[in-house]
């Protein structure tokens, strides 16, 4: 029995859904598809029976028995989702914005029209993660879920360890390789990988964390040299997103680059994969990794989606609660990088001002053979906490030496 | 509303399934424990109402929802099981021996029934990768399957590469931590990987392996110097189980020590952990990595299999199909470790009966500073199958030089 599928987008992902439908016979017609200037879509090795439109409301109307999304962004995506999941018609869908930001109110739904939403393909591309920790690990109590989320920004910085390029143009080749965007703010800015980190935190720690509670720094202030200087000390750079329960109803919630040590599974984490820590109160920490993005492997999220739903699995997620507070972490070690007019007296310039926040200098170190009118060089901190950091660090920034804004750096480990 | 259920077995596993269940007031009660000489394992936090017992056969005749099978062995355990599900009752079991070797019967008995039978704990301890494969993966067709399944060889390999250790020492060492047991047949000849292996090859290509076909080398005869070598080939040696479609209904399987790129996911699981791999058509290669052993997380994986069922997750393992062909590999490089009573001539000699066989060879490589009387030293071999390799050196075997009979690992990209 053929179950009748809408797909609504026919990109990348979208066009790899249908691939994988075809050429494994899996029991779903896809009866309508719904793009965009849907003309300069249509391929021809789908059944003639396939309705090409660019009408959404005529897709809706039809008689379907799942709705699959992966058109990406909020509107018309939500409409649609909502107006399906509404009718009881089931989705799935790859869209993290659309969760992250409107997923309270579209599982409601779901639940009020007795029907499933599932977004495997929403986190970690082909990665089965949200299975993972949502059935895989219903047994433990999850206390954390860190992970390398967003594989562009991954691909840049393994290029600029590996080639020592430069963040612009480890950028520009990834967006030559079609691994970034023109626009690459979400990616390095961090909001694509917030974004799967607050579906991750409903999935894996049933809080319900919204994207602009989370606090993100960008990747763009990297330079080579801090990867060098990372080296030395025994680490990689990455950018990482955390959740971790706090007390009984708070949260520890970020997305940021971060020293992490060379043995650590993040760190072995090359180009365009994407990997997630997830840690239990009963067995330890479990990792899942894989490709993070790509048409075939988050097509395979969404048909392994559309299997679930077909044999009548309900995913039953427990309600998802509001934290009580989001923080910005416990006190770890920093790492300080900065870039100076050389003069004598910087150090204990810097040293004076750490030492009024209470934080201890751990160590300073200098590569031999740098220009003296732009010379970087590092401190290291003891463990303080992020905000203690910052106002140190915003205080430092006013000194007549800079040549660059100092970059901070938290160490993991 | 609580499940009734009886646990079989009270173990470190099954006390800690136990555990879980009270301290976080799952909906599960558990009605009856049974173990030999259960008077001495009785505990005082388990409802008073509970029944303790040794008689299987009390346990079996009363009205359960669940059982839950965390014995291990054959026997009783097969017959409980076996008795459980043709009575309609669901069972979680942990035992990778009676999956593996008697798994299409029991599935057969399950669907019969209509009931579930689950098993993810019998693979990868806490690691979710059945659930990962089966479901996360669903929308995929895997290809191979990859890991490092057994956590007492990983365990002992990496203490002998971190220390230098022996593997007598490190075996030793493992057993004083009660990573081994006093018999470690079953870990360091491959047999318990074996098994995992072929839970595996059932869940994520639907092949009906079984274990007396799969082809199992032990490691006990790795020495440090093996180390040393793999080192300087850029490689680690893990105990690596394989299994992988070869033509339309073959399958490749091994269980061996192989030497894998230091940069492989499978060099960098150190200690007593697990690793899956498993290579999708569509999806490419996702990894599951964590504790695979060890009462905390195996017992994860029972409770998470437990409120599967208890939401009525209906498996649907695809049924399985016995292989046309079980076969060694494919042609790969090799490494042959020699200790030598060192004369002119030993490599001439080497070299002659490898060519006879077309074997090329593609360096030689000793070690400094070593005694004449026993040394050690190391061919590598271009790309050559299982077999060939095996019939040259049975006849080196042969030959009249040989201190220790010489070693072949394979070398895996």
């Amino acid at each position: 029995m053929s179950l009748n599928v809408a797909l609504l987008g026919f990109g990348t992902v979208g066009r790899a859904v249908a691939r994988i439908i075809v050429e494994r016979s899996l029991p779903f017609r896809l009866t309508h598809v719904y793009n965009r200037d849907v003309t300069r879509k249509v391929v021809d090795w789908l059944p003639p029976g396939t309705v090409w439109t660019e009408r959404l409301d005529d897709v809706l109307a039809a008689p379907l028995d799942i709705v699959v999304e992966t058109m990406g962004g909020l509107e018309p995506a939500g409409t649609a989702v909502r107006h399906a999941l509404d009718a009881g018609t089931p989705v799935v869908t790859a869209n993290k914005q659309l969760i992250a930001q409107q997923g309270t109110d579209l599982l409601a739904r779901a639940a009020a029209s007795g029907c499933e939403l599932a977004f495997e393909a929403s986190v970690g591309g082909g990665i089965p993660v949200i299975c993972g920790v949502r059935d895989g690990l219903a047994g433990d109590r999850l206390l954390s879920v860190s992970g390398i989320l967003n594989g562009t920004s991954n691909y840049i910085l393994t290029r600029m360890a590996s080639a020592g390029a430069s963040f612009a143009d480890a950028l520009a080749e990834a967006q030559a390789q079609g691994f970034a965007e023109a626009d690459p703010t979400d990616d390095v800015d961090g909001f694509d990988a917030r974004a799967k980190l607050c579906i991750l935190a409903r999935v894996a720690l049933a809080v319900d964390l919204r994207p602009d509670e989370v606090e993100c720094r960008s990747i763009r202030p990297l330079r080579p040299i801090d990867i060098v200087y990372a080296r030395r000390l025994g680490s990689a750079i990455r950018q990482v997103a955390h959740v971790e329960r706090a007390g009984d109803d708070g949260v520890v919630a970020w997305v940021q680059a971060a020293l992490v040590p060379l043995a650590s599974p993040l760190a072995q984490v090359d180009g365009g994969q994407n990997l997630v820590l997830a840690t239990g109160a009963s067995g330890g920490r479990t990792s899942f990794a894989g490709f993070g993005a790509g048409g075939g492997p988050t097509a395979v999220a969404v048909v392994s989606d559309l299997l679930a739903i077909a044999r009548g699995h309900r995913s039953r997620l427990a309600p998802a609660r509001r934290p009580a507070r989001v923080m910005g972490g416990a006190p770890v070690p920093h790492y300080l990088r900065f870039v100076v007019r050389d003069r004598p007296g910087i150090i204990a310039d810097l040293a004076r001002v750490l030492a009024q926040h209470d934080i201890n200098i751990d160590a300073v170190l200098q590569e031999p053979g740098t220009a003296k009118e732009a010379l970087p060089f590092v401190v290291t901190l003891e463990a303080a906490d992020g905000t203690t950091v910052q106002d140190a660090l915003s205080r430092i920034s006013h000194l007549d030496f800079h040549v660059e804004p100092p970059l901070v750096l938290p160490f993991l480990t």
